[in-house]
C-alpha cells in the first residue's frame, strides 16, 4: 500500500489536546482528501489507542469534531479520535445524477463499489479498514490499538467494518445506526448504484446480516432515540437486535426514549461510548 | 413593555433537558427574531436561574447550543442557558451597504441605534437588557436570578450590559471579548454606523471605560487565548486588565496559552464559567 505525506491543514488547541485537520492524496480514493484527528495530550509521550469515528449522510469530518463534544473525555481517557470525511471528493468524483442527499458525495456507504462510474472512487470501505490506519499510524502518534463507532450512515459502517475486522479492532459502538440496509430505502438506493442489482453481494455491507451469520468477536453498544425521524423504517434497529439474539450475542443496544437523530443525542451519551471503548482499549493489555 | 407569545420551532432532548428553539416578534427590535433556551430537568418541577450567552460576530442563536457543550454541566447544575440571535433579522431590516460580516445582520453589536437607517430595528441593547429576560420569566419556568456571559461581541456585550445593570445579574463572564472598542477597528466601525461620529455617545457601550470609571458591583471571570488571531489588535484584553487594576476590581482575567478564538476554546472552558456562575445563582440566597 502507498501511503501518501500528511499536509496539516490547520491545529487548534482543545481540551489541552490537539484538533488538527489533514489533507492528504488517498490512493484507495483516487483523490485528495480531509479528514480530522484529535490528539490527546498523552500523545505527546506515547503513541495512543484510537476510535475511529464515521460520520453520517451530508457530513464531512467536522461534524464530529464540533458538535459531539468528545474531545473532553478523549483528553482524559487518552484516546485519539480519527474523523474521516463521508466520501471521496474532488470535481472528478462523480455524485448522485440529481445531487440527492443520499447517494454519491457525503454518502459513500463505507463500501466498496464495483459499479461504473463510482467504482473508480468508491471504495471508502478500504480506506477506513486499511489505507487511512495505516497511514495515521506510520506518521502520528496512534498505535494500532482501534476501536471504531459512528452515526446514521457511520454507525453502519462501523458495525460492518468492525464485525468483518475484528483482528483489527478491540470495540465496535454506533448512534442511530442503519442496521439493515438491504432492507430500507436508503440501503436500497445506495447497494444497487454501488454494487448493482444482484443483492447476494449486498450482503458483506448488511450488519444485522452479519451478525446473524457469524456472531462477533468483539463488545458492540448501539444507542438508539425512539424520536428518531428515521425510527424504525430506515434504520431497522430491531433486525440487529434480532441478528444478536439469534447468534447467542450479548450486544448491547439500548432505546432512549425521547432523544431523536441529532447531534444533541450523540451528545449526551458520546461520554459513556468512549469509556466503553477505553475499557478494551487501554485498559487491557496486548 | 409589550411581551409577545412564544411560538416553538423546534425541541430536542439533550442531556435529560430540552433544547428549544422559538420564534416570536420582538416589539424593542420591530421584527421577528429566533432563540434558543435550554431547559435543564430541574426546570420541570420549578423555576431555574439563567445564563445569558451572547454570541460573536457572524453567529446566530445555534452556534453557542451545538458547539459549546455546554448543555451537560448546566443539565448537572440545574441552569437554563439563553441563546439570542446577534441582531434584529428579516427582509426590513438594514445589512452593511457591503454586506460586511462586522456590521449590521449578525453584528449588532448589543448598543441601541440611533442613527439611519438603523436606529429602527438596531436595539440590541433593550432587547438583551431588558424585553428578552422580562419575556421568558414570564412564559418559561425561568427565574429572575441571572447571569451573563458571551464570546468576542457578544463577550462586550456581556460585559457591557452587565456592568451597567448590576441590580439586574449576578455575575458576568466573557471569552475573548472585545474589551475597548473606542479604540479598535471593528468597535469604531460598529459604533460610528451606530451612534454617530460624536465619540462621547461611544463611551457607554465600552466594558473598560465603564468599568474604570464605577468599577464593579459584579463577580467577573474573563478568558482569553494567546494564540487568537484578534488578540490582541481588536479584542484589546490589556485595557481591561488595567481598567480593573485601576477601579481597585478583583476580576478575574486569564490568559491561555496556545488557545484560540474558536468555540474549541470554548469548550474547553465552558464548565468553570458555569460553575462560577452557579456559585452565584444557585449556591446564594435572595
Amino acid at each position: 500500500m502507498t501511503t501518501s505525506a500528511l499536509t496539516k491543514v490547520s491545529e487548534q488547541l482543545c481540551f489541552g489536546g490537539k484538533q488538527i485537520r489533514f489533507s492528504h492524496h488517498s490512493a484507495v480514493l483516487n483523490c485528495q482528501m480531509q479528514f480530522s484527528v484529535f490528539l490527546p495530550p498523552q500523545a505527546e509521550a506515547a503513541k495512543v489507542p484510537a476510535l475511529y469515528w464515521l460520520s453520517g449522510l451530508t457530513c464531512t469530518d467536522e461534524n464530529f469534531s464540533s458538535k459531539a463534544g468528545a474531545q473532553r473525555v478523549a483528553a482524559e481517557l487518552g484516546l485519539a479520535l480519527i474523523m474521516p470525511d463521508t466520501s471521496p471528493r474532488g470535481e472528478g468524483v462523480p455524485d448522485d445524477a440529481n445531487g440527492a442527499y443520499d447517494f454519491g458525495l457525503g454518502a459513500g456507504f463505507y463500501v466498496n463499489a464495483t459499479e461504473p462510474p463510482f467504482a473508480e472512487h468508491y471504495q471508502m470501505y478500504d480506506y477506513i479498514a486499511a489505507e487511512l490506519p495505516a497511514l495515521l499510524e506510520a506518521e502520528l502518534p496512534i498505535s494500532d490499538k482501534r476501536a471504531i463507532s459512528g452515526h446514521s450512515m457511520g454507525g453502519h459502517g462501523a458495525l460492518v467494518i468492525g464485525l468483518r475486522n475484528a483482528e483489527r479492532y478491540r470495540s465496535i459502538s454506533a448512534f442511530s445506526p442503519i442496521c439493515n440496509p438491504i432492507n430500507c430505502a436508503w440501503g436500497i438506493k445506495a447497494l444497487t448504484g454501488f454494487l448493482g442489482e444482484d443483492k447476494a453481494h449486498w450482503q458483506q455491507y448488511d450488519a444485522s446480516v452479519l451478525l446473524a451469520a457469524k456472531g462477533s468477536a468483539l463488545p458492540i453498544l448501539v444507542d438508539q432515540g425512539l424520536a428518531d425521524n428515521f425510527y424504525p423504517a430506515q434504520l431497522q434497529t430491531e433486525a440487529l437486535v434480532n441478528a444478536a439474539n439469534s447468534a447467542g450475542v450479548a450486544a448491547e443496544i439500548r432505546l432512549h426514549e425521547g432523544y431523536d437523530h441529532s447531534y444533541y443525542f450523540i451528545a449526551s451519551f458520546i461520554e459513556q461510548h468512549l469509556r466503553f471503548h477505553a475499557q478494551h482499549l487501554v485498559l487491557t493489555n496486548g
